[in-house]
């Protein structure tokens, strides 16, 4: 590795490989700090033809078709692994043992077990790691979390979160990968295990969960002819499989602080693709958030006189984190977008790698871990019929 | 009694029992059916400048200082209990001996035995009897509940409902009877119990509760001096004394219809006077409502082209229960309030009594057992740690 | 007249009339003061039939054919005048004259010339009048304009204003009254009236207007069969008639104090019901208001820190005008309807004639005249496309 | 110029400069067509340092400190001239003469003959030219018009707009270009240009205005000690210059379909820092956009049952224009930026000049040029105190 430049990998080549090839392509043009060039060196995936087109799109260098190929390549220094989860441990464990630094995607791992040992490894390394939990690079979660962390609303009380998709709600939508697996592989480790995150970055670590429900509502599906790709309905054939996982979850939390949460993850939420919202209580104020008006939040504490007083709503602007130098047109009212959070990942990653700390690092691999017991928990309450169980 | 008339009183003078004052008051000028003459006889309250005043306000023809008076009276045959439920009990079963058709308050008693109590003493009576949830009179509520026993969006799937209010986030408030009484009788008797109605309203009998957290936020307060009156903070001593409920809870649910609800409770929820609103995702549709803007509701099915789908704000009209001849002005968009409901609720009862049938009668004592057992079961699972408690 | 109560009548039974019928039976449950005993003892309306109807439900002592025998009655002190705006002069005048105090709905009349008549017989009789512009009863209009008047968020530089209603929209509605006239006699009279007062009570007084439109879409309508009632589509014949009046009104103006206003009126807003709303623009903050949602007002000052400004929404309670007290639940967060617009309004006139003033008093007939006289500088404005014209 | 690649180049390096020279650098990440290679050749500003650092961040070969330079290079096809607009129409014969493709930043000239001796340049050129109206790229506002185009919902009968943002609200911020020239070049050129394409993209031409308001609310202004950039406030001198041109222009419109149009434009709309919206309506449906929702827009036609029947909140989707393929992620809920439009503006020139058409290409120079006709019609029509003035 060269102290010029910082050559870059992403390893898978699916919907959200591609917003991490977009995104560092894109976080060099952000920000005016001396960061080292950027190579855009390859991308990799098992589907050749992915592999090369994404390349030619977001103009990496080359294509590669084995995770191997990266982790021996000499001029790769960072890496993004954007792969099914189960993969995660093996290919993580070789980059760091190849010395790259390591941008692993959420959920961390499919078991407890997999994040303690992707943990150790990074550890026992020397180099940069972080977890894709792409919400904490929201302006407005951020803006808020800045007010939590300040203590101008004073403590969390209550945190009611969701997050609601509606890409299982087609009962002839295809059987894929993403209803296979035990309980806790479907809704919760898919969309909930961003939740938890939001959850715990805003009021910090989370020791327990009960009542957990974890519900299918269409229990088969049919087998699709050819492959499914993504989320969308594909032809199908007349054959039924099972579906293994769940459509929807929900729990109650505790958090190490006292404050109480009320979650719950669908991916049968009728109409709304992409909905991930929240309310929060505080002893002296409140803050909301969804995720359909990202360019603004909800905020309110004791500073209106009482006859004006009243939720604002706060359109994100120059004083809120990352939008300032963030982006081309950075003025109030711009709005931005999901890619814009990964552009700015990418951005706070290549800086934690060079020792640079415009943006906040990322998720660590140990909120990575927290974070899959959270929701190993969950899975354990669910068998317990919604009895506490305490998260270590 | 009389055949001709309809002799009505009030027992309780706060502000609820007011609304009931007023709605009796205005229930005869909705609609147009023939419903026999509404004599506003009494009001009773133990203090006697109360009872006075209301009287004089909303035109009773005399005050009363002891529900006894009521029962007792020969000219009343339908009267509103409206007193702190402890008393619910004692009043409502004297009432009923004495052959007065009764409309109690909600909750319907503190706990499951007075409820069978008073259920067995109904049941036993030739009498009229109902429970004042008087949000089943929103013209909004009731216009998803007809959609939804229509079939027109399938069965329901997920019930996310949350009523939250801030009366008692000023930890300088003042002690009062609303912060006395064990666990259950804090956030959840006094709108918990309206959330769990309207879920079953919506969706039918919840089975059984899980995960329940009952949290404590501001765990004692100052004694008034003199009497705190409704929610308003008094002056106050330098006395404290333990708050022996809860401020929040929240908790999950399965339907007996398999699907699952999401509940939350909060009296401390910085800056929300009064915020009772659900989402309701179903196998085809879905549904919205918020009390801060009860003149319309969510919806959504699946009658708009892919690229205008979305959910729609459907201002209330002629078209929908209630609105038609129950107002004035009874125009699309001339909005309602929390009297409204009141107003509604009333002529419901009256009909009810008369034999009538124009508005849905009120929620049976049955039903306001079965509340009853659901936040009983509630307090239990909270004991359990989140244990799953069936409902009977 | 007595001193010890007054007599109230209503001429006129369509639903504004009987929007005043009941609000005279409501303002006397509202608020403490020491309001002289109301006695409800007339309604009049050429259609008997109507006039029994509304006396019996709103609890009138008699039902009258005539206005004359309103003026004449003794027993009557206080009257409404809600008939077709082309008899509000002989009436009123008639009642003047008979010494009743006299409330008019407005517009006030359809010509300056009869305006200025009846300005001039108020001026010289003794009685109370006041003409009913009844979103001056809008506890969010009220709040605005409070704070307006305060100058906590300096003068006024914009006031963005429409009036939008769809019941014009259907080209098979029948023909009715609302659609002869000539222009001006439409959407302006109608619910353009609504807005310049609206825009006026915040702002202060219209100098000039410019640029208007008046636009006509649907330009003959259908013979009814029958006669046509309210707003509603009935069964229509085969012959057509011309639309005499227009169907959309827009204009700029300009206030006294230099403030700009964008203006527009529309019977033909195809899906909104009754959208009466605004955004002003001041020196130092901003207030938007909109109908479907009158429960909140939305609201930006400067006290706010940088980084959470942003536009509240501020829910109606204690603190704003006509709530306390107004209602029998009055707490934040319980909305209220255009009813109790009108209950509102009937109380501030019985308050009026009595000589007290717990709520702001009626518009004057000065400024009764005065919007009259705006709405026929509109419409010179138009004859002369689109010209600036004074308003005296 | 090469067939095999297409050089690019900006000329200016503001805010919108940057935005035009981040939009070329992504626009090839968009979409699968086969599109010329595209070489970010050249940024070009007076001045070096500015020039250098667009450059540097957005991948240029190299920075000029001249529009001449790049006029002259051979190496350059492609090029945007994003500088203050009385410079627009040198730059454009220039760049049109030396054979260059030329996309102009809005308004076009500032006068109507600038903008005729452009358009008849680029009618005597063969290459493309296209106006920068970057709203066109909306993808809410395309849906919109897709949909009023299609005959779906009629023909437009009320267009309400309004553009208004708040960077003129500090009476202390500093003098500086934006506050000089005469009326019409304030906020009618800046803002008021957009509203009017956007309003004419959706309706059609419009054929007059009438009673134009200019108003000027804060009538000096200091001057900055140093140079003022952007919208900032920076260090003031105690030295006051008169503002020449108008913070709130507000004027009624006819199109020559004759739908009639309400608009607004303001720099002093205090809070808003940047909002773009309006209300649309038709025959049979209704349109609203705001450009801080920019992810979702309101629709409502006759689809829906009665009882169901609400203006929709449509989610931008993949079928939705702009999306699919238009972004990295590119599924519902999004969401997307301002510089998302500036990057489909980009690929949608490259498009117009490769002779694709995958995007709808540019406004053309013609539409521009009507533009320009329309903004110096609402001048002259407040010279004439607001009465009618046609556009050619």
């Amino acid at each position: 590795m060269t102290e010029q430049s910082l050559g870059v990998a992403v390893i898978g080549t699916g919907m959200a490989g591609r917003a991490h090839a977009a995104g560092y392509r894109t976080a060099s043009t952000l920000y005016d700090t001396n960061l080292p060039d950027v190579r855009l060196a390859a991308v990799a995936d098992l589907n050749a033809e992915s592999a090369r087109d994404t390349a030619r799109r977001y103009g990496y260098d080359r294509a590669e078709t084995s995770w191997q190929a990266i982790a021996e390549a000499p001029d790769i220094d960072v890496v993004s692994v954007v792969v099914a989860n189960p993969l995660h441990r093996e290919i993580v464990e070789a980059l760091l043992t190849a010395g790259k630094h390591v941008l692993c995607e959420k959920p961390m791992a499919p078991t407890v077990e997999d994040a303690e040992a992707m943990t150790a490894a990074a550890a026992a390394s020397s180099q940069e790691t972080g977890i894709g939990f792409v919400f904490r690079r929201s302006p407005a979660i951020s803006a808020i979390r800045e007010k939590v962390l300040s203590g101008a609303i004073g403590a969390p009380v209550h945190f009611n979160g969701h997050y609601w998709c509606d890409y299982a709600c087609n009962p002839a939508g295809p059987m894929s990968w993403r209803y296979k697996g035990g309980h806790g592989s479907g809704a919760l480790a898919d969309i909930g295990s961003h939740l938890v995150d939001v959850g715990e970055f805003l009021c910090g670590p989370i020791t327990s969960v009960r009542g957990t429900v974890l519900a299918t509502q269409i229990t088969e599906r049919p087998l699709p002819v050819g492959s499914a790709i993504g989320h969308a309905a594909t032809e199908v054939s007349d054959t039924f499989e099972p579906v293994e996982n769940e459509d929807l979850v929900t729990f109650t939390a505790t958090f190490a602080s006292g404050a109480t949460a009320t979650l719950s993850a669908s991916r049968v939420a009728y109409g709304l693709a992409n909905s991930l919202g929240f309310e929060l209580f505080t002893e002296n104020g409140a803050a909301t958030f969804d995720l359909l008006r990202a360019g603004e939040f909800g905020f309110r504490d004791g500073s209106s006189s009482t006859d004006t007083a009243g939720v604002r709503q706060v359109p994100l602007g120059p004083e809120h984190p990352y939008l300032t130098g963030g982006m081309a047109m950075d003025f109030p009212g711009v709005n931005h977008g999901q890619n814009d959070l990964f552009a700015w990942q990418a951005r706070a990653f290549l800086e934690q790698v060079s020792g640079q700390k415009h943006l906040p690092h990322l998720a660590s691999f140990e909120e990575g871990l927290r974070n899959i017991r959270v929701l190993a928990a969950v899975v354990e309450s669910a068998r317990a019929d919604g009895a506490e169980v305490t998260v270590d």
